[in-house]
């Protein structure tokens, strides 16, 4: 952030832009248990690489499902483990061009799935993150309680049991890949952990902090390495060009961020070396990402000046 | 059969232009339990509707894996129910212009398939079939047994199971399918009695007694109605656009009869109001048809002039 | 047909099934000189191989804009030609599951179309029979003068000028197979032959006629040989397969005959060895065979048994 | 660039890496004016937008082809004109998944390109270019010329004429574009225009030079403004996502940098605010970008810490 710009003209600027579109977008039903949230909820947060925390919104402590921005947190770990370089030969790092739970290109690319932002990359990973690990899930929560500071995250139970009851699309990814030779692990283990991952509730607050690692340049919390600089770098690279489903151009045209969204309404958007910025709202446009979120970013870049370009 | 080929001369000229081919293609390796088959086997029998039954090659009387051939059969039992017609809303009729088992398709068609020929199309068969009865493998099985008068036809236990640990693809299609809700009953069920019924083994003699009620326009071997005179013409029209996977163009240029092939390496051909033919030989070529038993069927149809063209 | 169902039956049948639909479906408007069309005229005619000729219709001697169903004479044209066994390394002979003027397959499969029943097929065709005669267009017309015994048959400038100013999508066609190579004559020549042929107008009555070669097993109204009877039998078969566009399989299984249909509202069905039959009727459904001439068909097939299964 | 790293610091670094694999990956053929290019030539440049001019390899100076680099000024001229904010309802700014010359995509989109650095995108452009100013070839010329100080700058009619006559694919992009309404111009007269504007001869030093204006935030070298700073940085962004065919996200993990490729061997780089850099190598790699181009800016920014991440 420009020095010109103090916290406090960020966040009033966020809101400003947010309001008149709060309860916008529709709420993703595919999950029946998240069909349930408020579509009028709203909460925005950044963290510096300093330390500092801000927030605004009502809604910026309130807990969500992480879903599809769990999928930077397990790249992250497989990139740390033994088989950081490896898992770039299961998956690639190209943007799509499709539906993040399309088939047909996996088809037609025997398997292996263009990158690991879109469910079949992120159960490539999962798999691999088990077969390192041997329980995925529990790596991806330690990871978020560690980096948060409460040990008290997990996985909401009964939105993992409507995912797992929801999931036959996913199901048909997997036993695609499975059928390739691409999967390793056993399908419903795999599924089980991808589950639960998706589940996991985090807040604004929470979100900002935990991603803080990918603006420290691959720094934890604690000081410690969890990537190199340049496998920070090369995250943020791969959630700039495909995080944001098939709207990845969209969101580099308008925001200039890397950033990740899931279908529970969040997005975490990282500017190296300064700080991240998290942004909930349950409403999703048509490529399933949340409409305020996407505004309270936009409008984020806009005053701050904090694009990538 | 125009009266001046009398059975022997078809015969010998089948023969005569399979000889120098035994052994050719490849041997259906995806099912392990498959891969071992001799490559060098071949059977052919023709069965007329008069209930005369003719055949050559050595194992003629030998059984093999029928595989997709089942799938006419199970056909035939959905339109003889009481959702004969229902079936048509839940799978269209049109050749589908890709592989057997693909996916794509499928994705941008809504998990509607194509035609009851190709794997999703057989796959919302048998949901049908087993929704109509309860057992669809035991409804087909019933079926065969009863029209080749042979009370022990069954499925090979080993193939059947070696079909379940290498069916991810099958999978695949049938979670796709869930997950547009297209498939009703639970997947790993209709997968089991899917699987179980491609694993029905039968030899050429019993397999063109099988057929013969497509021959006899609809009609049993008992004299009972299986289905109506027109149903049964429309099960030979879906044969000759779709029976033979992406090749079906090619069949009817070739042969120019209704057939349905199986990657167990039989073809079951179907003469209108004449006869059936069955031909068998395990090497299959690049589009999963056999070898031997395409070469039998073109012999037969250039000797008797039985193409319906 | 049966001996049971004399011609008077049959045209009294046909128009019992078609009279209330008469106006249904869509006059074909990507060619803004056919949108002029009356919708509310319908025609049928049939011709046998013994020399007889029954029509029924008000508009059984209207000329309509043969469009498609010229694909079938120019086929037949290469096929006599010394080009008639290359013509199949040009071009498949599958069903192509996609829409008649469909781009992706071609350029999936480098260029060489599916079969010739398709735009990109019928231009590889035209493109042969050009580098046979030198005048593809002039070399069909003559077929057509001389099967129907009308000199003066001929293509429609105003459509054919029509067809050109609207003609982008074909060019994109036609220059797709020019840039992999399977377009050999210029690109513009191609198209205007191809256009021109289009463009040609024929009666149902004069339609019925031209195609008797294709029941009389090859042979011309002159008594000579165009087509062997067995290449006669293999046109009939790629008609059936790929002959109505993205609807042959409903076809197959609703008329069970080898047809071809043109979005001027034309079908030319055959009854082989026994008998032709056209239809028309301008308005289409929506994979683009005409409404009326469908169900004149279908009525016909019912009434006579002439399926071929 | 970090104040610890000077120019020939990183001048050397660039050629050390390069050095080894000069001559690597395939020159263009299928332009065949550019198979003849030498494929052991070398150039790289740099231009900061404090106006300092650096370059290294035999070849700074040789002039080689744009080919698709220009799309990126055609853009920026595109969107400095009154239809600015129009162009982005005529094409579309997401990654493709696909070639650059990929006709399927644009199918099943009706005709609106993925974005306007693949071909179909940029053939809006230049349609939408040619609307605005009568001759878009003369404006992206006189661009160049001004940009670079360089009055002579000009298409190579050798180039032009071959593009012209293997520029099949491109006609056939532009006529299915045409048949779905979405280019406006004659096809002829937007290719010819397509084709000079890719047949324009530039060196790296001249390149850099160009495309300051990207650098310095929209500002021309006579600091008049081209684009807004957000336009500026959108074209940026557009360039990351879209600017080096199929491998957008290879080039962002790698290099970090918005760049923009051409099938001549050139790759234009920019680092927002500081510098553009311009290197040149004829041999390609599979997906169509320079080898030994791709290699000097990953080699640039390991050294200067110059990603955009």
């Amino acid at each position: 952030m420009e020095d010109s710009h103090d916290h406090t003209g960020v966040l009033d600027a966020v809101m400003e832009r947010v309001r008149s579109h709060i309860g916008e977008g529709r709420v993703a039903d595919y999950i029946p248990e998240l069909a349930g949230v408020d579509p009028d909820e709203f909460g925005f947060a950044m963290a510096t690489v300093d330390g500092d925390l801000y927030s605004v919104g009502d809604h910026a402590r309130t807990r969500f499902s992480m879903q599809s921005i769990t999928k930077v947190f397990t790249l992250a770990l497989v990139m740390h483990g033994h088989s950081g370089s490896d898992v770039w030969k299961r998956v690639h790092r190209e943007p799509s061009g499709n539906a993040f739970n399309s088939l047909h290109q996996l088809e037609f690319e025997n398997g292996v799935p263009r990158n690991p932002m879109i469910n079949p990359g992120a159960l490539i990973v999962t798999d691999q993150l088990l077969s390192d690990t041997g329980d995925s899930a529990g790596a991806l929560q330690d990871l978020l309680c560690a980096e948060t500071g409460d040990p008290g995250l997990h996985a909401d139970n009964l939105v993992a049991e409507s995912e797992t009851r929801s999931g036959d699309r996913n199901r048909a990814l997997a036993y695609l890949m499975a059928s390739f030779g691409t999967i390793r692990n056993p399908v419903p283990e795999v599924l089980d952990h991808y589950f639960r991952q998706c589940s996991i509730t985090i807040s604004c607050e929470e979100l900002a902090r935990a991603g803080l690692f990918l603006a420290r340049r691959g720094r934890r919390s604690d000081g410690s390495e969890l990537l190199s600089p340049s496998d920070a770098r090369r995250i943020l690279a791969v959630m700039l060009t495909c995080g944001t489903y098939d709207a990845a151009g969209e969101f580099a045209y308008r925001v200039g961020l890397p950033c990740k969204s899931g279908v529970g309404g969040g997005i975490l958007a990282v500017v190296p070396g300064v700080c991240t910025v998290a942004a909930w709202g349950p409403g999703l446009d048509e490529k399933g990402n949340s409409v305020t979120a996407a505004l309270a970013l936009e409008a984020f870049t806009d005053v701050t000046g904090c694009s990538v370009f």
